[in-house]
C-alpha cells in the first residue's frame, strides 16, 4: 500500500483519480499541477497512513471541492480555500485535526487533499467516502453509516468562511452546500463530515489511493508499450470495456450548480450503433436504445482509446475517440442502506440497480502489488 | 422614554413598528400575538434600556428575521429561532452576549427582538439600525458605520443554524444570507451584526422603539375619538399625508427571496389621479405620472383611511381605502455614506434622492411626552 506520494507519484495517481471519477471530481490536470507546485513547495512528500493507523478518538475531517466539474476549469482554486476551511472548523470546535481523510477518491477531489495535508502537516489516509465520484454531499459512505452531517464547512476563494453548526441531515446540508456553492461562484471547498478516528474506520473504503496509484501505473506501462490501456484498466478493476467509439453528441448545460446533460458515442463502424450517457457530473446510466448496460453506483468511466486518459465531463467534446469502462462498484456501496441514497433511484431513475458482477476493489493482482 | 414593555404596550407597538416598516419587516398580527404569548409564559415585562447605558465593552447582537414579508405570514416561526441562532453564536465565540439589539424597527422585526430579551433573559435597547425596514443586510447604519458583516447566524424554523464565520463584506453577507434564507423556506432568524457596546452606541439610532410606541398610541388615540388617524400620525412624525384613495390594482410576486410589485392607488374623486409605489419587501418609490413625490430612504406607510391600521407588503389588496405617508427619514440615513447604500440608486433607480424636510425623530411633542 502507498505509504507516501512524492513528486513520482502524481501522473499515476490523477490518471487513476481521474478514471475513478466516473466524469466528476474535478479536472485532474489542474488538480495534478497544484499537487506538483504544493510537493515542490514544501519539499517533502505526503504522509499516507492505513485507516487502522488512526486512534478511535482521533478527530479526523474529510475535505474535497463542492461544485460542478465546468466549473474547476474555469474558475482555478487560490489553493487556500480547504486549509482555510480546517482552519475555521478547528478554530469552532477548539481542536486541532489529527489526520485528512479523502471525500471523494475521483478526480481531483483525490489531490486536493493530499495538498491540505501538505499545508496542514497531517498525514492522509489511504481511502475514502465513495470509492468513486458522486454529485452530492449525502452520497457516501459516512452519511450511510450514520456519521453526522454537522457541523461542516464551505469555504471559498475569496477567504468567506462558512460554518454549518447545525443541520438536520446529509440531505439538507447537500441543500444549504449547493445554494452557497452557486453563491461562492460554483465551486467551494468542502469540509465535511467530521467525526472520530472510530467513526471514520467503521464507514471508510480502504484503499482506494493506492487503487487509483495502481490504475494510473497501468495505464502509464501501456503508454509505454503502446497498448491501448482499456482492457487492462478493466481487468485490474474486475470490470469490462463496454463500448469503443466517437463521440457524436454532447448535450451540456451547468444547472443548479451541477454540470448536467448527456453524451451520445457512436460506434466507429455501426454509426447506428449508439452509447447513450446520461450525467450530472458523473456518468450516471449507460444505454444502447432501451438496453440500460450499466446504472450508478456501479462506475462508467470514459478513457482517450489510445491513451487511457481520463475524460471528465468538463472535457466532454465532439470527436474524441473513447473507450468506455463498465467497473463494479466496492462492494460497500450495494447494501440495502446505500442503494437508496446513490442508486438509480436516488437520482430519479425508474431503473433498476442490476450490478456487475464482482466489485471494485477485489482484485489479488491490485492487492499484491500493493502491499509491497 | 420607554423602561418596559408589558401586555399594555404590545398593541401600540404593533401598529406604530407596523407604519414604520413602509410595508416590510413582518407581519406584525402575528408578531403582536407573539409577543404576547411569550410575555404572558415569561410572566415579566421586558426590559428596555438606553443605548447609554450599555458598557463600552459589552457583547451585543442586532436580531431579526430574514425574508419575504409574504411568507411571514404563511410559515411561521417556531419561535426558538432567534434564541438557537444567539445560543449558537455565543458558543461559537465563548462569550455571553449583554443585550439586545433590534435590528429594523420597522414590522415584526420590532417585536421579534422583544421575545428574545424575554426567552434570554436580557435587555432590549431602545432604537435599531435602520429607523424604518429596509429589505436587504447591508442598508443599515452599522455596516454603513464600518461595522464588522461577520461572524453572523442564520437560524430557520427547523433548528438548522448556519454561522458565516468569515464573510468579505454586508453586501456579500446579503448574497449568502438571501440564498440560504431561501432554502430555509423563504424566512430565517438573522443574528447581525455582533458587536461591541461602543460600537453599537456610534452607529444605533436612537429612540426609535418608543417612537413606534407614540405612533402605536397616537393611533389607538384617534380610534378611541374617532378620529382618522393619518394626519396626526404625520405630525408627529414631522411628515405628510401623501396620498388618500383606494387601492386599484397589485402586483406582487415572490422572487429571489423578496416580495417585489407595484402597486396603483387612486383618488376617489378624480380616478385618473394615481400614485404607484414599487416596492421590494418596503415601499421604494411613489409616484403621480411621471412626478417623484417620495423615495427611500423617507418613509412611505400605507396604512387604513379609517383605523390606521399599517399595511404590509403582504396585505396588499384590490380595494382597500388607505393613507399613503410621505415620512422623513432620520437624519443618519441622509449622509453622503448612507445614500449609496440605502438611497434610490441602491435599488437601481435613477431619481435623485430629494429628502422631505425634517427629520422622522426632531419631534419636540415625542421627545417630550417620552420622557415620562
Amino acid at each position: 500500500m502507498l505509504k507516501q506520494v512524492t513528486l513520482n507519484d502524481t501522473l499515476a495517481i490523477a490518471i487513476g483519480a481521474g478514471i475513478l471519477g466516473t466524469g466528476g471530481g474535478g479536472n485532474t490536470y489542474i488538480g495534478r499541477i497544484r499537487l506538483e507546485n504544493a510537493l515542490r513547495e514544501h519539499n517533502k512528500s505526503v504522509e499516507i497512513i492505513s485507516a487502522d493507523e488512526v486512534a478511535d478518538d482521533a478527530l479526523v475531517c474529510a475535505v474535497g471541492m463542492m461544485g460542478a466539474p465546468t466549473v474547476s476549469i474555469e474558475k482555478l482554486p487560490t489553493g487556500n480555500e480547504i486549509l482555510n476551511g480546517i482552519r475555521a472548523l478547528e478554530g469552532h470546535l477548539r481542536q486541532k485535526m489529527d489526520a485528512i481523510i479523502i471525500g471523494e477518491i475521483g478526480g481531483a477531489n483525490a489531490l486536493g487533499p493530499l495538498i491540505a495535508g501538505l499545508q496542514c502537516g497531517l498525514p492522509v489516509v489511504d481511502g475514502d467516502g465513495m470509492g468513486r465520484a458522486f454529485p452530492e454531499l449525502q452520497m457516501d459512505t459516512f452519511n450511510i453509516g450514520g456519521v453526522s452531517a454537522d457541523p461542516f464547512v464551505l469555504a471559498d476563494a475569496h477567504g468567506n468562511v462558512t460554518i454549518f453548526e447545525r443541520i438536520g441531515s446529509a440531505l439538507q446540508a447537500e441543500e444549504f452546500g449547493r445554494s452557497l456553492t452557486i453563491e461562492m461562484g460554483g465551486s467551494a471547498a468542502l469540509i465535511m463530515p467530521v467525526m472520530t478516528g472510530k467513526e471514520m474506520k467503521a464507514n471508510i473504503i480502504r484503499n482506494t489511493l493506492s487503487l487509483a496509484k495502481a490504475i494510473g501505473d497501468k495505464v502509464i506501462d501501456c503508454r509505454k508499450h503502446n497498448i491501448p490501456p482499456a482492457e487492462s484498466v478493466a481487468e485490474l478493476c474486475n470490470g469490462e470495456v463496454m463500448f469503443t467509439g466517437k463521440i457524436i453528441d454532447v448535450e451540456r448545460r451547468t444547472e443548479q450548480g451541477f454540470s448536467k446533460g448527456k453524451l451520445t458515442v457512436s460506434d466507429f463502424v455501426d454509426f447506428d450503433n449508439q452509447l447513450i450517457i446520461d450525467f450530472q457530473n458523473e456518468n450516471l446510466i449507460a444505454r444502447v436504445g432501451e438496453t440500460v448496460l450499466c446504472t450508478v453506483p456501479d462506475l462508467i468511466c470514459i478513457i482517450g482509446i489510445e491513451d487511457g486518459e481520463p475524460i471528465g465531463t468538463e472535457s466532454l467534446r465532439y470527436g474524441l475517440r473513447v473507450a468506455v469502462l463498465a467497473l463494479p462498484a466496492p462492494i460497500e456501496l450495494k447494501t440495502s442502506e446505500a442503494l437508496p441514497v446513490l442508486g438509480p433511484s436516488a437520482f430519479g431513475y425508474h431503473y433498476q440497480f442490476n450490478p456487475l458482477a464482482g466489485n471494485l476493489l477485489d482484485n489479488s493482482e491490485l492487492m499484491n502489488n500493493q502491499t509491497e
